[in-house]
């Protein structure tokens, strides 16, 4: 910033040696425009003014003013009152000239200044000899611009901007400062249009991100989904995502979960104290030129029946860093705040819906494997049986929801157990033909169990047909080939593998190999071809 | 409707005898106005136009054109393209003539009628001698109303409404209309910025209701919540949601779930199919003036891990009857649409939530009612002891998550005899010292199943104390008073109630009250008092 002027480029006016067009609407040089005229201006003006587009709606009204003065070229100002500085906004008359467009003078500086404090318009004829006028330019490219009208631009008394007109022939300045001021409140309207049409749009894109995260059921992608979606609504670089550590007893303690930095997606397991919680905190590196933080938190949830209610809770932070364009508002943090408490309570939702999904799998593994435990030969058992099943529903690309059910399905093969008496299970000694009838029921013991529970429907295959075989001779129902479920092979496959390659009482384990050559041998008679591969393939690629 | 002039109410104009403000901005009357008080006119024109309240700013104009013309009264239209009428909006003048602001005319009828048709001013220096002047009304009251300049307001050439003024002195024409054309434009603006505004309220009202929707995983209460909050949006009349029937084969079955009707909620079990899905369908009496109706079809649910995602579905429609005002236009259908979306997603996390529940709550209800039926005589058993230990609960007042836990631990009260030999829990004959001390290993075997599955933390009380005695005489760790839980003293009331009421080997069942009895006999000693009468106020009131 050198001297009085504070022009932030060199650039300057170009004056044009010819206006480009010309009418005559002015009775005389000099003289005050007659009132026929003026009306006729004025209607142009009105038609001017209907335009929405505020930038073309301010070019046209001042090439009107330039027509009027007889003038060459024109600039118009705006105030920006946060920054106590005039934006060149609009200039009329040749090419380079119009690249100062965005240009900014402070507040109070130079003519336009001058014109702006006082609330009065300035009419120089002989811009050379005003101290006012800016030096600093090269002194050839502005030796074109003579005379300036320069008036403020007035809503209800108070400037919003200004105009300046160069090389001008008739100072018409009370007409000049009547469509000026009307300008000051077409401006006033247009931006107040624009403004609400812009938070519209903003609202818009909002509804359409709670849409998003709210079909969203899975901690990691809806808290990565967040980042990213908040940074881009509020033009920032960057989201981070703390959570309160569910795991500790110190309620305060913060885990940063996951972040979003111009479009990357970072997690790291930072924790932190919630009082340090600050963008500024030297420690954790958040140095920004701007942020905002809002704090995770849940809206009362309403299950219904008589659990009723899950009470707000705090859960965490979410903190935005760097808007691209100048310092958030408070419409960023209101949208902000809408966004995190909408994020909240789906993270909240999404916690209540796996803590019921984990109860229910923990809970029939903890069964299963009571039951499995009844006898030390098959502790582990039914475990290990779901886990091969579900390497071959993954090797055979079965659906997600498939292997959900099949987890479930292959974990409560055995359940039927349950029914069969202890000493017949746990018995050290090779069974009577009358006990192995017995233990042959379990599959069906089992199907009657849990066919009572109807949202099993689907497993039910694996149970009552875990001992079936291709060539009909298993049981309990002696099923063939087509006749057999999906399930029913799998588990089968996974059931039998297990069995050969753990230690029972009347024989020894055999390696992997073996176990999987037995399989293969019995491919078409016992088992399923599609199903030993598969199995086959995943055991032997190590995993 | 008589003759040519359609005005929809019989109110006059009544004219004041005097005008209320005056000043001396013209030269002379019947003269053109000079140039400086065009510019001062203008300038507070300027003034007016920087309103943002589009009524305060027509009336100021209008206020304004009278003061130009020296006339008593006047009156703004507006045209309404849609009803092809003009709207009287602002009428400046005496109380009587305010009072027709809302009034309609016809287009093309009468003189305002024929300013608009033909773009042009109409100036009439003797009203009663115009055929085109309304005649249907009061001639005493129009009296007043002698001479009128009727013109049309133009907004880039085309008519957008009319502007009349009575018992001019000046027929300033070309200024008014200069103005007029004016007002047109800030008509234009006013109106769009408040078309926008009031689309931005719309828009956080929708967020709201989002949040709110959001918040509910309860089947009923959601559908009630968001009838109420359609109808309110839209302003409409009332709202009803049709589901689609899970439980029925035929996927086009609906059912009529929820209706709310001015304020009433209804609710309804019609079913119909989609087809029949109409409101004009006279079976359904679905008679209405406006209806809009959207589908409520879920996004896709991502619920990751292995289950990845629910696939978007059809889950039901969404019928909004009768807006109060007009129709319901393209906005209404668009707030329709993301409400009808957000809520079928929630309805939709509603039901996997409530699925996994049900699953969890049916598995356990029937692996009790499975280790209960391995004996006869205690079939039922754990279903009861829940039934009567959630009643002892619910009188005492615990919260619902208790409740749930209570069920939930109440219903697994027994699960350790899964680990007790058959041949002792069925024994029909009394058991010897050594079988009774293996039969109170159960709660200590259940407590140490159950303790693996992290979620049940909270239910374990209700196993492992269940047959402990305040007096410390109970089993498996002898505890005393206040040593024992809530939930082991209420468990305890119902598990004693439920065994002396029904048949055992050794004994016949005893009735409610001789049960009630024994239970308040041992207060203090085995059974907490406050859990008895709980129990014997519940099931004395008949419940």
């Amino acid at each position: 910033m050198s001297g009085e002027h504070e022009l932030k480029s060199s650039s300057v006016y170009q004056p044009e040696s010819v206006p480009k067009t010309r009418s005559s609407l002015l009775d005389a040089p000099g003289r005050s425009t007659a009132p026929d005229n003026i009306l006729s201006i004025l209607e142009r003006a009105n038609y001017i003014a209907s335009m929405t587009h505020l930038e073309d709606l301010l070019e046209q009204m001042l090439s009107l003013m330039l027509e009027i003065s007889g003038a060459t070229n024109g600039t118009l100002y705006l105030l920006d009152r946060e920054a106590g500085e005039l934006v060149f906004k609009v200039i009329v008359g040749d090419e380079d000239s119009r690249n100062m467009v965005g240009m900014r003078i402070k507040e109070g500086i130079g003519i336009v200044g001058s014109a702006v404090q006082q609330a009065k318009p300035i009419v120089i004829e002989d811009l050379a000899s005003d101290p006012r006028w800016y030096r600093d330019i090269d002194p050839v490219r502005t030796a074109h611009l003579r005379s300036a009208i320069t008036f403020p631009l007035l809503l209800r008394g108070k400037p919003i901007g200004a105009v300046q007109i160069f090389n001008f022939v008739h100072a018409e300045l009370e007409l000049l400062q009547v469509l000026g001021n009307r300008m000051a409140s077409e401006v006033d309207k247009v931006q107040l249009l624009e403004q609400t049409k812009h938070s519209n749009i903003r609202l818009q894109a909002l509804v359409e991100m709670l849409g998003q995260i709210g079909a969203i059921l899975d901690r990691d992608q809806l808290l990565q989904l967040l980042t990213q979606q908040a940074s881009q609504l509020l033009e920032a670089d960057s989201g981070r995502v703390f959570l309160v550590d569910r795991t500790s007893a110190d309620d305060n303690l913060l885990l940063y979960k996951s972040s979003q930095n111009q479009g990357q997606t970072l997690k790291e397991d930072i924790s932190m104290q919630l009082d340090e919680m600050s963008f500024s905190h030297p420690e954790h590196s958040f140095k920004a030129n701007s942020a905002i933080s809002v704090p995770l938190r849940t809206r009362p949830i309403t299950v219904g029946k008589e659990r009723a209610k899950f009470e707000e809770s705090l859960i965490g932070n979410f903190l935005i860093l760097d808007k691209h364009t100048g310092d958030f508002d408070a419409e960023d943090t209101q949208l902000l705040e809408i966004l995190a408490s909408h994020a909240s309570t789906v993270l909240q939702i999404t916690e209540i819906y796996s803590d019921a999904n984990e109860l229910f799998l923990d809970f029939i593994k903890v069964l299963a494997s009571t039951i499995d435990a009844k006898d030390p030969y098959t502790r582990g058992h039914s475990q290990r049986v779901s886990d091969l099943s579900v390497m071959i529903a993954q090797k055979l690309d079965l659906t997600g929801d498939t292997i959900h059910d099949l987890r479930i399905g292959s974990l409560l093969h055995d359940i039927g157990k349950i029914g069969i008496p202890d000493r017949i299970l746990i018995k050290p000694t090779r069974l009577t033909n009358k006990e192995y009838e017995q233990i042959k029921k379990h599959p069906g013991i089992g199907y009657k169990i849990m066919s009572q529970v109807h949202l099993l429907h689907n497993v039910l295959p694996a149970i009552i047909e875990h001992h079936e075989r291709l060539d009909g001779c298993g049981y309990p129902l002696g099923l063939q080939g087509d006749q057999i479920s999906l399930f029913g092979r799998i588990v089968a496959v996974a059931d039998v593998f297990d069995a050969i390659t753990t230690d029972r009482p009347y024989r020894k384990a055999v390696n992997i190999e073996a176990g999987l050559d037995y399989l293969k041998t019995n491919i078409g008679v016992s088992f399923d071809g599609y199903c030993v591969n598969a199995l086959a393939s995943r055991l032997r690629s190590g995993e």
